[in-house]
């Protein structure tokens, strides 16, 4: 299929999508939908994040679910994230900002994701973390539902050596939704993650959270694909030796100070985007 | 390979199945094939209908077998399902009507799917089932054969709430091909199914039920590619904690209200349709 | 990437393939290597060979190595076989006749598959096979391997019922290459084949049967990607109600009469072929 | 996506590399980065180095990490190797030559892969070795952080059959940041891997090393992707049989042989190169 051909696509379904996603819980100004005056100083952040939720769909982090964010660069107390919508079809124009309860600033008739209190509460407790990954992945499940514990299996997902801890929101807030939708499930979420770089969440998914776009989507897609699994097949064959607490935070520095190669290569199979 | 090479392949391959696939049990009218009269009010039905056994074959649901219908909208003991042809390559001029006994109302030389009867069963006791997928998923089956109950592992497959019975066959019909060929064998799987979203077939596949196409696209892909697999892989790490049934009620809803955010992407990813 | 494309890499490829590949065990005549005269009376014959080649390709069954025969329909005593490449790459152009003796009628210059005398053996002993594959294929090594007996875990394995014997060359041959290389190999592993659709070679792959082309790829589809994943899975999970016998006979009558549904959108996949 | 348009992506990526990846340890001379003068006496070995980048990258042996190089025939004591990028991007312009001691000969101010020591040591102490690949698959980690040895499954890893040394950093070298960053790693890591034709590095990937090209591409492939998986899902099963170690040697002359095969095609999948 021709490049023309999926962009007529995504422009397409954009548009339709607009008509179906659910209410915005603070309703949304009567304004025109058009492109939203600059959201960041640097245009870079909102290309990155476009990227980042391209990349993460491609990557198998994300499905028709999830979401990505980054913290503003004009307002450190607001973040930036996709309208609601399939990641992959997520362009610049979709991108909203929020302020630190997790409303958003300038609607312009755009629906938000309901879960946007994971990020508001993140942001709010954790002045080091610039951009924040949530997603339904199926080889996380596991490991929320069981008490597993997700640990370093490798220097690539050293990342993890701060462990993954699991909120349950059972615990506290009884039968939910199973969905953050509010800032007290979003605070009892950011207590449980506490200073980790990953959080499960019980019978629902994981956040991860890092100082750059490139990095969150590395530990995403590492915590998944990689850690999980490789864990997972491991478990089976004997005792793991695991990376030692030296090891991992040697090995984190210098693997995630080299995340440029793989994000210049996912960038590449996402193609151009708008 | 080019949009346009693609469908010229399809509609050449059409045209070959049309010679190849069982008679139909009840003998077809011998009327030119041609593109049968209005089948539905609304269109979007049976375009949804097209796009649905797309997507299944995209989302490895569905593989040259496996069918899915919809209720008809002029006729509700009527139901909508595709001529007997693999599913990736069905078109709107593939869409057959059919009887609330199962059979061709106007088959136009076509032929029909042996176990329609699964369709034809489930809607005359199932008022509220608007839409209903039939699969052989390989995921599926060791649940099927092993008596494991498939149970909701996460928010996104709450709709198992009910759990997911399985039929046999073997009860009550002995030694038989295990296809489900005739009312008998429908009317024996829908009591099985009685209120639940999804049905196993023993050694033979699943059935998925709702009130939606896009809701029962999605509650088929999460029955198989996901909570299959996550609670296969989750079993072997230790005891998993399952939703609780008020948690699987309030996540059902949840999810379902949103199934327009994948179902765009699904249908992006599956291109321009006829 | 354009179809146009694709063809000349293909062309390139197979004309750099002639170059490479393993002598044949009887020396070529010094012909000039032409498209031979009609090896078959059916061109659909060789067609239909062509495509088994690409589709069990694109199934993962073969990759690089494996290979897919048809016996000839002008003399039932020999068979049609790609020279000596890789299955994914093979065109009209390159099916060589062999005769009894699993020997080029006419080479024309081109090598033969080191393994041919696994088809010439079969098609000797067993007049009802018309196709045979075989396949190194991954989900089938820890069958052959470890004794465990692969079974129909549903109808569209039925044809497994008569079971799928391992052949071990260590038994009778000592250690050998492990290749079924001449016609005393040959003829071991066919009688281990008896009157089974498909047997297993230990530490090497297995070999299917039927008596249409079609068919044969059918079997080697649901043998390794569906029949043995789906029992391996299942085996983890607790006992499996396999198929009876009498199941089995029944289901495989009605699932290989209806194999030409898939068959066409195998085909459509593969795209237009030379 | 066309043709043209992944040539456009690939070139910017390639530039845009160039200024995010790791300083070479030894600073680059100033000289204007430019094609270098010829590397090889025979164009081909770039041109298949080239190649085994791509082909190792659509194999999923290298993800964003990991590289390939091969010995240089101009002088046996140096080899060659893409500057610091992901593999998938690799074209004859990042190729880079090192002396012994695995240092830019000349660097056009380009950087290195901080572990090019794996491959310098290497190439000092196995004189047969004509081409390293490392990886850091995740099916290969399970074997190297719980102790099970890897062997030969079958025929087309036959090459397992002296087996697959783990080489730990820990023993010997304490906490570190798990890269073979130096000469003294890198000579450690070749002892461990002795006469073999693979080696697993602990809680981080493999090396494999071969004579030619296609054969350390093969070897890579078959380690992880066949072996490993097949091993595991065997162990499962039951007791595995193994490969004798004189069918271990005879299947796999006979498999080296024929790697043009697979060589082709892995090719053709690639298309064009630059």
């Amino acid at each position: 299929m021709s490049g023309l051909r999926i962009g007529a696509i995504v422009a397409a379904c954009a548009a339709l999508c607009a008509a179906i996603v659910l209410p915005a819980a603070r309703p949304a100004a009567q304004s025109t939908p058009q492109a939203p005056a600059s959201l960041a100083n640097d245009p870079k952040l909102i290309e990155d994040l476009v990227y980042a939720n391209r990349i993460l769909y491609q990557q198998d982090v994300l499905d028709g679910f999830g979401h990505v964010s980054v913290r503003s660069d004009k307002d450190p107390t607001h973040f930036l994230m996709s309208r609601s919508m399939a990641p992959a079809l997520v362009t610049s124009n979709d991108i909203m900002e929020f302020d630190r309860d997790g409303e958003p600033v300038d609607a312009h008739g755009r629906n938000a994701y309901v879960e946007r209190y994971i990020h508001a509460a993140i942001y709010r407790v954790r002045p080091d973390v610039k951009a924040v990954v949530h997603s339904h992945s199926p080889d996380i499940i596991p490991y929320s539902v069981t008490g597993t514990i997700l640990r370093p299996v490798y220097h690539m997902s050293a990342f993890l050596r701060l462990g993954a801890p699991i909120f349950d929101s059972q615990e506290g807030f009884g039968d939910t939704d199973m969905l953050i939708r509010d800032n007290k499930l979003g605070d009892a979420l950011a207590k449980v993650l506490g200073n980790s770089s990953v959080a499960l969440i019980r019978g629902h998914g994981f956040v991860a959270v890092a100082d750059t776009t490139p990095i969150v989507v590395h530990r995403a897609i590492y915590t998944q694909m990689k850690n999980a699994r490789v864990q997972t097949e491991g478990m089976k064959l004997g005792a793991i030796k695991y990376l030692t607490p030296g090891e991992a935070v040697k090995a984190q520095a210098i693997v995630e100070a080299t995340v440029g190669r793989p994000w210049e290569l996912w960038k590449s199979r996402v193609g151009k985007i708008q």
